[in-house]
């Protein structure tokens, strides 16, 4: 740590705040990427943005507390949040998980109350950027991130940084159409690429493919495991499963994997990165759902330079909100 | 003009070249877009690559010579080429238009030739510099731009340059997937919006409802347009029919910019725009086609304020390519 100006120093770390739908995690990370401290606060247990704010700042004083960490040693704080993020304004549009939100300039009262520069962006975002600078994405300037979840984010990164567009919508890439004609999506759209491969449809897929297996010989294994009741299923069970050899499961990571496989190769001509990031609770399938990804999108890229494009896995999944969040922090500071 | 270093001056004007099917455009184009010379070589004359630097070499001579034009004066040569080109490697990689052309470092051989600093471009990358510069784009940074014709061509710029990606194929909007089970294309991949709004398909959506129309009520004008003989419809007269009120004809052009428009809302949700700028034969279908993309995007985007981003026409359709091809060159020299 050096000097700055006087009582300032080089900063040594950030801090992170990752706002998701069960938890609030929170840590603090050095600026080589390690995660230092770590704290957490239920979703459910927040009755606003105000007391929100009251929260986050006894959770932040009490890590740097724990921490033996000096304030002014901190270069500032991140923080990743789901859905409309304004990061250019500072402002959380939408936050469905937390009563009375609406268009809360959470950077500016966040600093307000902490005496530390902040700033917002969307979670798949601020992932993106945990990537590019620790993970997957280190030495490339060009990349496309999807995180498989629940819904499906993304974020697109263009020369070594994360592009968000006109009003901070950018990297919606679960809402990429499949298919004109297909189901009407919760975004007003239609056949949008999470209506084929997020957490719920992919679960429906292998619901509707037992209910067809007349003699439960290809899913016996899968039902075997959701103790008898298919609406037990999760993706954790499906890949599991698909592993054994259940042929249920193979089968559904296979469709999943070609859904999501048209969707990069549509990318790959539209945006010809250097390479993918997928990440997420999906992603986890690994290499059945990975090589069908690879296949579909190298059959269906217009070129063969294109066809190459690597998909790699994320490399920084458990703690990928919070690191990206502060990374989003520091390289705001660094950019003055 | 003024006086840079010994000998040279701050250039005056550019040197354009469009590549295109029928003809290969050149002309000179002053550094605020204006074009004070125009010349032109049949493209099916062209015999070869070696030929086609001769061919151009000359004709860029004598444009200088008729314009009295001082070769000092000139910044450099832009070449809009369609299909695969490299940028940054000054590399037209294929050229269907002409023979035993393949990964043909033009830009070099230009430079040797002229002794003018030039640069290469895909034409539709070279198109949305004109828009941005001197066209629709003005004042903007960040815009998806898209070509209709024959083929569909498209462009994304970025922060206010044009986003190649890592080896120069992005921006091939003609080739997003509007349907996973839709016909092939000729890309190699299946449902992409080029078979739903290219110039033949467009065509034979009339073709196929002019055969269904057994009563011959909803189609009489277009038909009789084409002398009886559907083979004959184009574009044009599809667009004239229209506005005359031919059924099929607007049945046509509706259908074509709700299909332009499941494009935009994905582009929409994955890029945010500050506006679209649509050009090409096809774009001069004017509002009955317009006002069924906007319906469509507005209906199908995620967000109320991409739900309102701007569809504009390009301004600069004639000329766009030679403009848009010089402009490159003017960009490339200040960026040094």
């Amino acid at each position: 740590v050096v000097a700055r100006k006087s009582g300032q120093l080089n900063p040594a770390c950030d801090i992170g705040i990752d706002i998701g739908a069960t938890s609030v995690k929170a840590g603090i990370v050095k600026r080589d990427g390690r995660l230092i401290e770590k704290a957490a606060i239920k979703t459910s247990e927040i009755q606003g943005p105000d007391h929100f704010l009251t929260l986050l700042e006894t959770l932040i004083g009490q890590m740097l507390k724990d921490g033996k960490i000096e304030k002014r040693t901190v270069g500032g704080i991140g923080v990743g949040a789901p859905g409309w993020v304004e990061h250019d304004k500072g402002i959380v549009r939408e936050l469905t998980n937390i009563p009375d939100w609406e268009d809360v300039p959470l950077a500016q009262r966040l600093e307000e109350g902490t005496g530390l520069k902040s700033f917002v962006d969307n979670d798949a975002n601020a992932m993106a950027l945990a990537e590019l600078h620790y993970g997957a994405g280190r030495g490339h300037r060009n990349i496309v991130c999807l995180t498989l979840g629940t819904g499906v984010g993304g974020a697109v990164v263009i020369n070594g940084e994360v592009f968000r567009g006109a009003h901070g919508l950018a990297g919606e890439i679960g809402h990429i159409t499949l298919d004109l004609e297909g189901p009407e999506c919760a975004c007003g759209g239609r056949g949008c690429l999470e209506n084929y491969v997020g957490n719920r449809f992919i679960v429906e897929n292998a619901v509707k493919r037992l209910e067809q297996d007349s003699q439960g010989a290809q899913g016996a294994l899968l039902l075997n495991m959701a103790g008898g009741d298919p609406k037990k299923i999760t993706p954790k069970m499906l890949s599991e499963a698909a592993y054994k050899g259940d042929t249920i499961a193979i089968k559904v990571w296979h469709e999943t994997g070609r859904y999501i496989g048209i969707a990069l190769a549509g990318l790959v001509n539209l945006l010809n990165p250097e390479c993918f990031i997928i990440g997420g609770g999906v992603a986890k399938a690994g290499a059945i759902l990975f090589d069908e990804m690879r296949k579909t999108m190298e059959s269906l890229a217009m070129n063969d330079l294109g066809k190459e494009t690597p998909i790699l896995e994320a490399q920084l999944s458990a703690d990928a909100g919070i690191i990206g969040a502060a990374t989003l922090a520091m390289g705001c500071i660094e950019k003055g």
